[in-house]
Formats: structure tokens, C-alpha cells, sequence
């Protein structure tokens, strides 16, 4: 096979959840789609690094204007967020997904992954000092820092650690709530789901 | 191929999640059994009738002793056991994952299904009368009402049911917290769940 | 939970593909059906292991009618079947798929198993006496004995095996064909099917 | 979400295979990716319709080399290979797959898809036009032509079809044969499976 069927086969094959089946169907797909329909994927992809910032407040992506050059993205800089509540959440997509909840109008940071147990050096798997950089910019502000991750063990591991690194703040530190969540049965749930559904009935 | 063959599929197509081809498997596997094996599923198959009763107070399904044939079960008839508090669940296997969390010591009362949808006999697939006579058992003790119902539309129903149904009564009802089951990540978590998640962090 | 409880779920968590879950949901299951239900199967159970009997000829199971307590099944004695052909297949349900294909009029014989790779007692894993002695049973009779076993892994080293085992008899030994079957695509077949479709394409 | 994110996620979802979720997955890890590596699959994407040609006599994307800008594929062009064998697959993961089996040695013609039952234009579906040009540029070559789709129901119209199609031409038309492939038990396959794999047998 030709090396830039190999070289783009190779490249799928790093997409997440794609395997050396479905990379090569890829490749396939796009030679059986017209040459302008290819440019413009092209096209698209240069345009995706040049027109998406990471915002240095918190990290998520944003649609940077040109002619600012802006550093730091819209809902760091909206006025009617309030800058009293910093939800740490793992990703981008956990972002998006609690904004279109429309409950939550505090501020946010994107802490770029979880910690594995027994991780030796967290400051390479999380952003902990860009986290630290985070807090301090915002001196006296902030009332509460809301951890909002994967209710699994590296979620679990990652909240605990960060509630030691960020004692010395002195900060409120809250975890989103257990209970069922939607589609649950009661049959298939282990306790702590069914100790907190019960806890926080209402 | 033989009657009894063809009635034992008929009847292990019955069981739940149980398609044609499995069912004949099963009489398959139990054609290359023993027979003392199969005399044995044969003699407990007849003894779980007997050695089982419901409950006619929960209605739950419990190992009644023989001596005094009892009406009543365990769960229903152990002192420590708050009878202020009665949790409503669909069926047997969800109040067990409830005892399992060693958090609840009240009395529970077993529905026996979920109402669907515009259900327009309700009485006919849960039970209703005998949910009333329950509450009339128990005059002046109870506090607290719990649904503990599956988190999906039947459910919700079914909930949304109870608490007009039980109104008359002048009872407290609760339901079940929302919140991230555990596993739950944020990304695939529906609104509901997340606004629930905020309300209960803790 | 009761002792019968516990047992009954044992049983069914020993039926094919059954995990501990579905095994309870079997007996709540029961639980919910009317005693003569139960009864019913129960009796059904009983009625298995005396009404089927196992041919001792071709070892499937089949129904024996009481009066005879025949040991043959209908299917050896069959003398509208051409005793020119032995098929061999592992299991009852894989005879029973030839015969519903309507093609084959030979002979069959059960085998009771698959060898696994490196099996150091193949006599305790499938019918190598049963089957010899089958042998002896027609003499000159036989003018092919057809290998129609799974094609896989097991399969194909059973078939390996028994090639050995049967050569002394000096008979002519098939095994069924390899090719496309129903619903296959060329993309995903291997070598070994993409082989011996072309050489058996028509 | 800015548009840029939006046009690839669209652009994505016509990935076979691809839902939202992941689409927008996909977009995430190119995020996350240094710049050099979203460029350099940019350029790959480019390159690929300009280094890799459609062979115009058998319709396989292929590795053109830039000096001939050649029309005509390696494959087609190998005077090793036997010309008297003409394999019409449906497209070019199924030859490459044949390729790998290494049994046939002969040429390919790739249809470009199958055909569904009643289809009203089958020219547009499948290279009919292309097919016969193919055919007519080696006169009295060719032996015979093989049929090798997929079996399955369109994999059959087509073969059928084409059979009509093809019968003026006068030349044997064979299809891949059927049996049990590599993986299949007996159990679970169809009557028309082991009808072929019966009549295959050797």
C-alpha cells in the first residue's frame, strides 16, 4: 500500500476508539470522495489550530477573534458569571455538558485530566499550577471551588487529591452529589449510590 | 422433536431475557446432566413454593417456617426496624440492593411493577389496595414515606402517581436523590442528573 | 436469603451463558408464577430425563417410546437413511441444523465434545470408543465418513485427530467445506475461507 | 460552539461508522494535539488525492508515481499475473483481501458497490459501463470471470444481475463458493451454508 494511505492509516489509528479497521475504511472514504470535499477537510484542520485558542484562565477552547489575539476565552471574561464559584471539571466536553444543564453560572477550569492511583507525579497528568496560577488571580473572590468529576475511581482519586492541595487556600470545597442518575435502577446500583440517593432524597 | 422437549423451550422462553435458541441450550444442557441433578432442580423447583411465602404485609417474597405458617416476614416483624419510615420499590431485587447498603432500617412495601404511561388501570399492575391497607395498619407511627423507584420515565410515573394517590393521607413523601451514579462521567450525563449533582454537592 | 433461594440460583448460574444476575432474575421469576406453573415445570423436569433417552448407537438424545424402552433412536433405524455415510458432529444442536438443511440422508454420530489443542486424554473428552465400536456395529457398509465439525481452532484439531484415529479403518474421510457461509463479507474473511471459496467457486 | 468545530464534527459524522459523540471526540483530540501534528494530517489529506490515482481499467485506487501520471494501476500492468481471470469485487478492501490470501493470481475489477433488490438504475450504482469497456479491451484473452460479492442478499442480486449482464460475453462466469468459514459452527448456520459446505466436502 502507498505510504500516504499507511501514513494517514497510522494517524486515525490515534484517533479515541478507532481501530485499524475502521482507520483504513477512513482512508478509503475519503478517496471516494471528491477532491474539493478532501481540500476543504484540509482546509478546515489548519483553519481548527489557528482559530481555537486554549484560554490561559482556564484552559478550555475558545473561537479566538484575529484581530484581538485574545488569551483568555468569553465565559472567563463574562461579566454576568459568577467569578464566586470555579467548577474544576476533567474535560472540555464535561464543560460543555454542565453548560447546557443552564444550572450553573459560576466559572470554570479545565484541569486536562484525571490521576490514576498511586500517580507519582500529578503535576504532569493535571494542570495543578496552572491551577494554583488560577486561584491566585482572583484574590478574595471566589467562595467556592465545586470538584465536578467522573464519579469513578480516578475521579474519586483526583478529588481527594485536590482537596489536599487545595486546603492550604482555605477555601469551601464541594463534590457534585451522588443519587441515581437518569436510567438508573435501583437493582443494579452499589451502595454508595444507594446511601447518597437516600441521603439526598427530597 | 419430542413434546417434553418442546414444553421445557416453551417454558425457559418464559424466563427473563431468555430467546428460542438459549431455551433449547438449556434443555440440551440439562439432557447431559445426571438425573439425580435433575431430579434435584426438579425437588427444588417444589420446594420454593413451599418453603416461600409472601409477605402480606410487604409483600416481599421470604422463607416462611413451616410451624407457624406465617403471613408475616422477617424484615416486617423485627423490632429494630423503624416503623416510621416505609420505602416503596418496584421488586424484590431492589429492596435486597437496599439491605445490602446497610443504610436504610426502616419497613419497606413492594409494588410489583411500574406504571407506564397513560396506564388506565393502575390498580392492575401495582398494588395499590394493598398499599392502602398497609398505611391503614399502621395508624399515627408512620413519619416518612420513601419512593425509591427506578430513575426513568416509568418510574418518575409512577412516582408522579403515588404522590397524588398518597396525598389524602397528609403523610411527608420523599423520593431518591439524583445525582452521578456511581461510574457516571459528566460528559455523557443528562441535564437532569448535573442540575440534581449541583443541588446535592456537598 | 433462603437455602432454596441460594440453591436454585447455584443451579441456573451452571445453565450456558447464565451470570449470577440473570440467575436470580430466573428465580424471582418463578417466584411470581402461580404454584401450578411451577408444579409444571417441575414434572417437565422428571419427564426429561424418562422420556428422552440417549441412543446407543448415534448418542443423540431422543424420545424413547415406553413400551420398547427402545436403545436406538429413529433416526439408526431409519431404513429410508443410506448407511453408506457417517456424519460426525460434536453436539445434538448441530445435528439437528444438518437435518433441517434436508440435504444429508446418511447416518450420524454424536461426538459429545471438541478436542482442545494438546488434550493429553481425548478418550475422556469425546466418543472414541463409542465411536469404534460404532465401526464394528456395520462392516462394509460404510463408504464415507463425513468430519462435519465447527471450523475453528477445536474443530479443526478434532478433525486432525480423528483423521489418525479412523485411518486404520481404511474408509474414505471428508470434512465439509470451507467458503463464504450466509452473510459473510469478503473484507473481513481470512485467507484460509478467501482460499477455498475460489477453490470451490462454481 | 465556534464554526470551525462545528464544520469538522459535520464533516466527521460522514465517516462510516461515526456518530456525533465521536465526531466531536475527533475534534477534541486534534485539539489536544501540537500544531505540527494537525498540519502534517493536512498534508497527508492533500497529498492523498494527488498521489493516489483511480486505475481506469480496473477502478482500484493506487499509488500513481508523478512522472508517468500513469492511468493504469501495477496490478493491471503485471505481466505476471494471468490475464485469462477476471475477479469483479465489490470494492477495494475486498481485493486487497484477496490480494492477502495470496491463492488468486489473476486480474480484478472493482464494481464499486452492490446492487439492492429492484434496484430501478443499476448503471448508477455499479461500473456497468466501465465493466464492459474493461471487457472489450482484451479480446479473447479472458477465460473466465469470477464473481466475488459478498453473501449476502445484495451480494447475491448483484451476482444474479450480473450473470445477465455478462451472458451475451459468452465466457464462464463462476461465483466464490459457499461453506462454513473460518469461525462458523454448525449450530448456528443456515441451511443454504451447509447445503455448500455438505456438497464441498473433500
Amino acid at each position: 500500500m502507498p505510504d500516504v494511505i499507511e501514513k494517514l492509516v497510522a494517524t486515525f489509528l490515534r484517533f479515541p476508539g478507532i481501530g485499524p479497521r475502521q482507520a483504513r475504511r477512513f482512508v478509503y472514504h475519503l478517496l471516494t470522495q471528491n477532491s474539493g470535499a478532501v481540500e476543504n477537510l484540509a482546509k478546515d484542520l489548519l483553519a481548527l489550530k489557528k482559530q481555537i485558542g486554549q484560554c490561559q484562565s482556564c484552559y478550555r477552547f475558545f473561537a479566538a477573534t484575529e484581530a484581538s489575539a485574545q488569551s483568555v476565552c468569553d465565559l472567563c471574561q463574562d461579566p454576568a458569571r459568577d467569578s464566586g464559584f470555579l467548577m474544576i471539571v476533567e474535560k472540555d466536553a464535561d464543560l460543555e455538558a454542565v453548560r447546557k444543564s443552564s444550572e450553573y453560572q459560576g466559572r470554570f477550569f479545565v484541569l486536562g485530566g484525571l490521576l490514576p492511583i498511586l500517580e507519582a507525579e500529578p503535576e504532569k497528568k493535571i494542570r495543578l499550577r496552572e491551577l494554583q496560577t488560577r486561584l491566585k488571580a482572583s484574590p478574595g473572590q471566589l467562595k467556592e471551588i465545586i470538584l465536578a468529576l467522573a464519579a469513578n475511581v480516578e475521579g474519586d482519586n483526583t478529588a481527594d487529591y485536590l482537596q489536599k492541595f487545595l486546603a492550604p487556600a482555605g477555601l469551601k470545597i464541594s463534590v457534585l452529589g451522588r443519587g441515581l442518575s437518569t436510567g438508573t435502577e435501583l437493582e443494579y446500583s452499589d451502595a454508595a449510590t444507594l446511601k447518597n440517593a437516600l441521603k439526598n432524597r427530597s
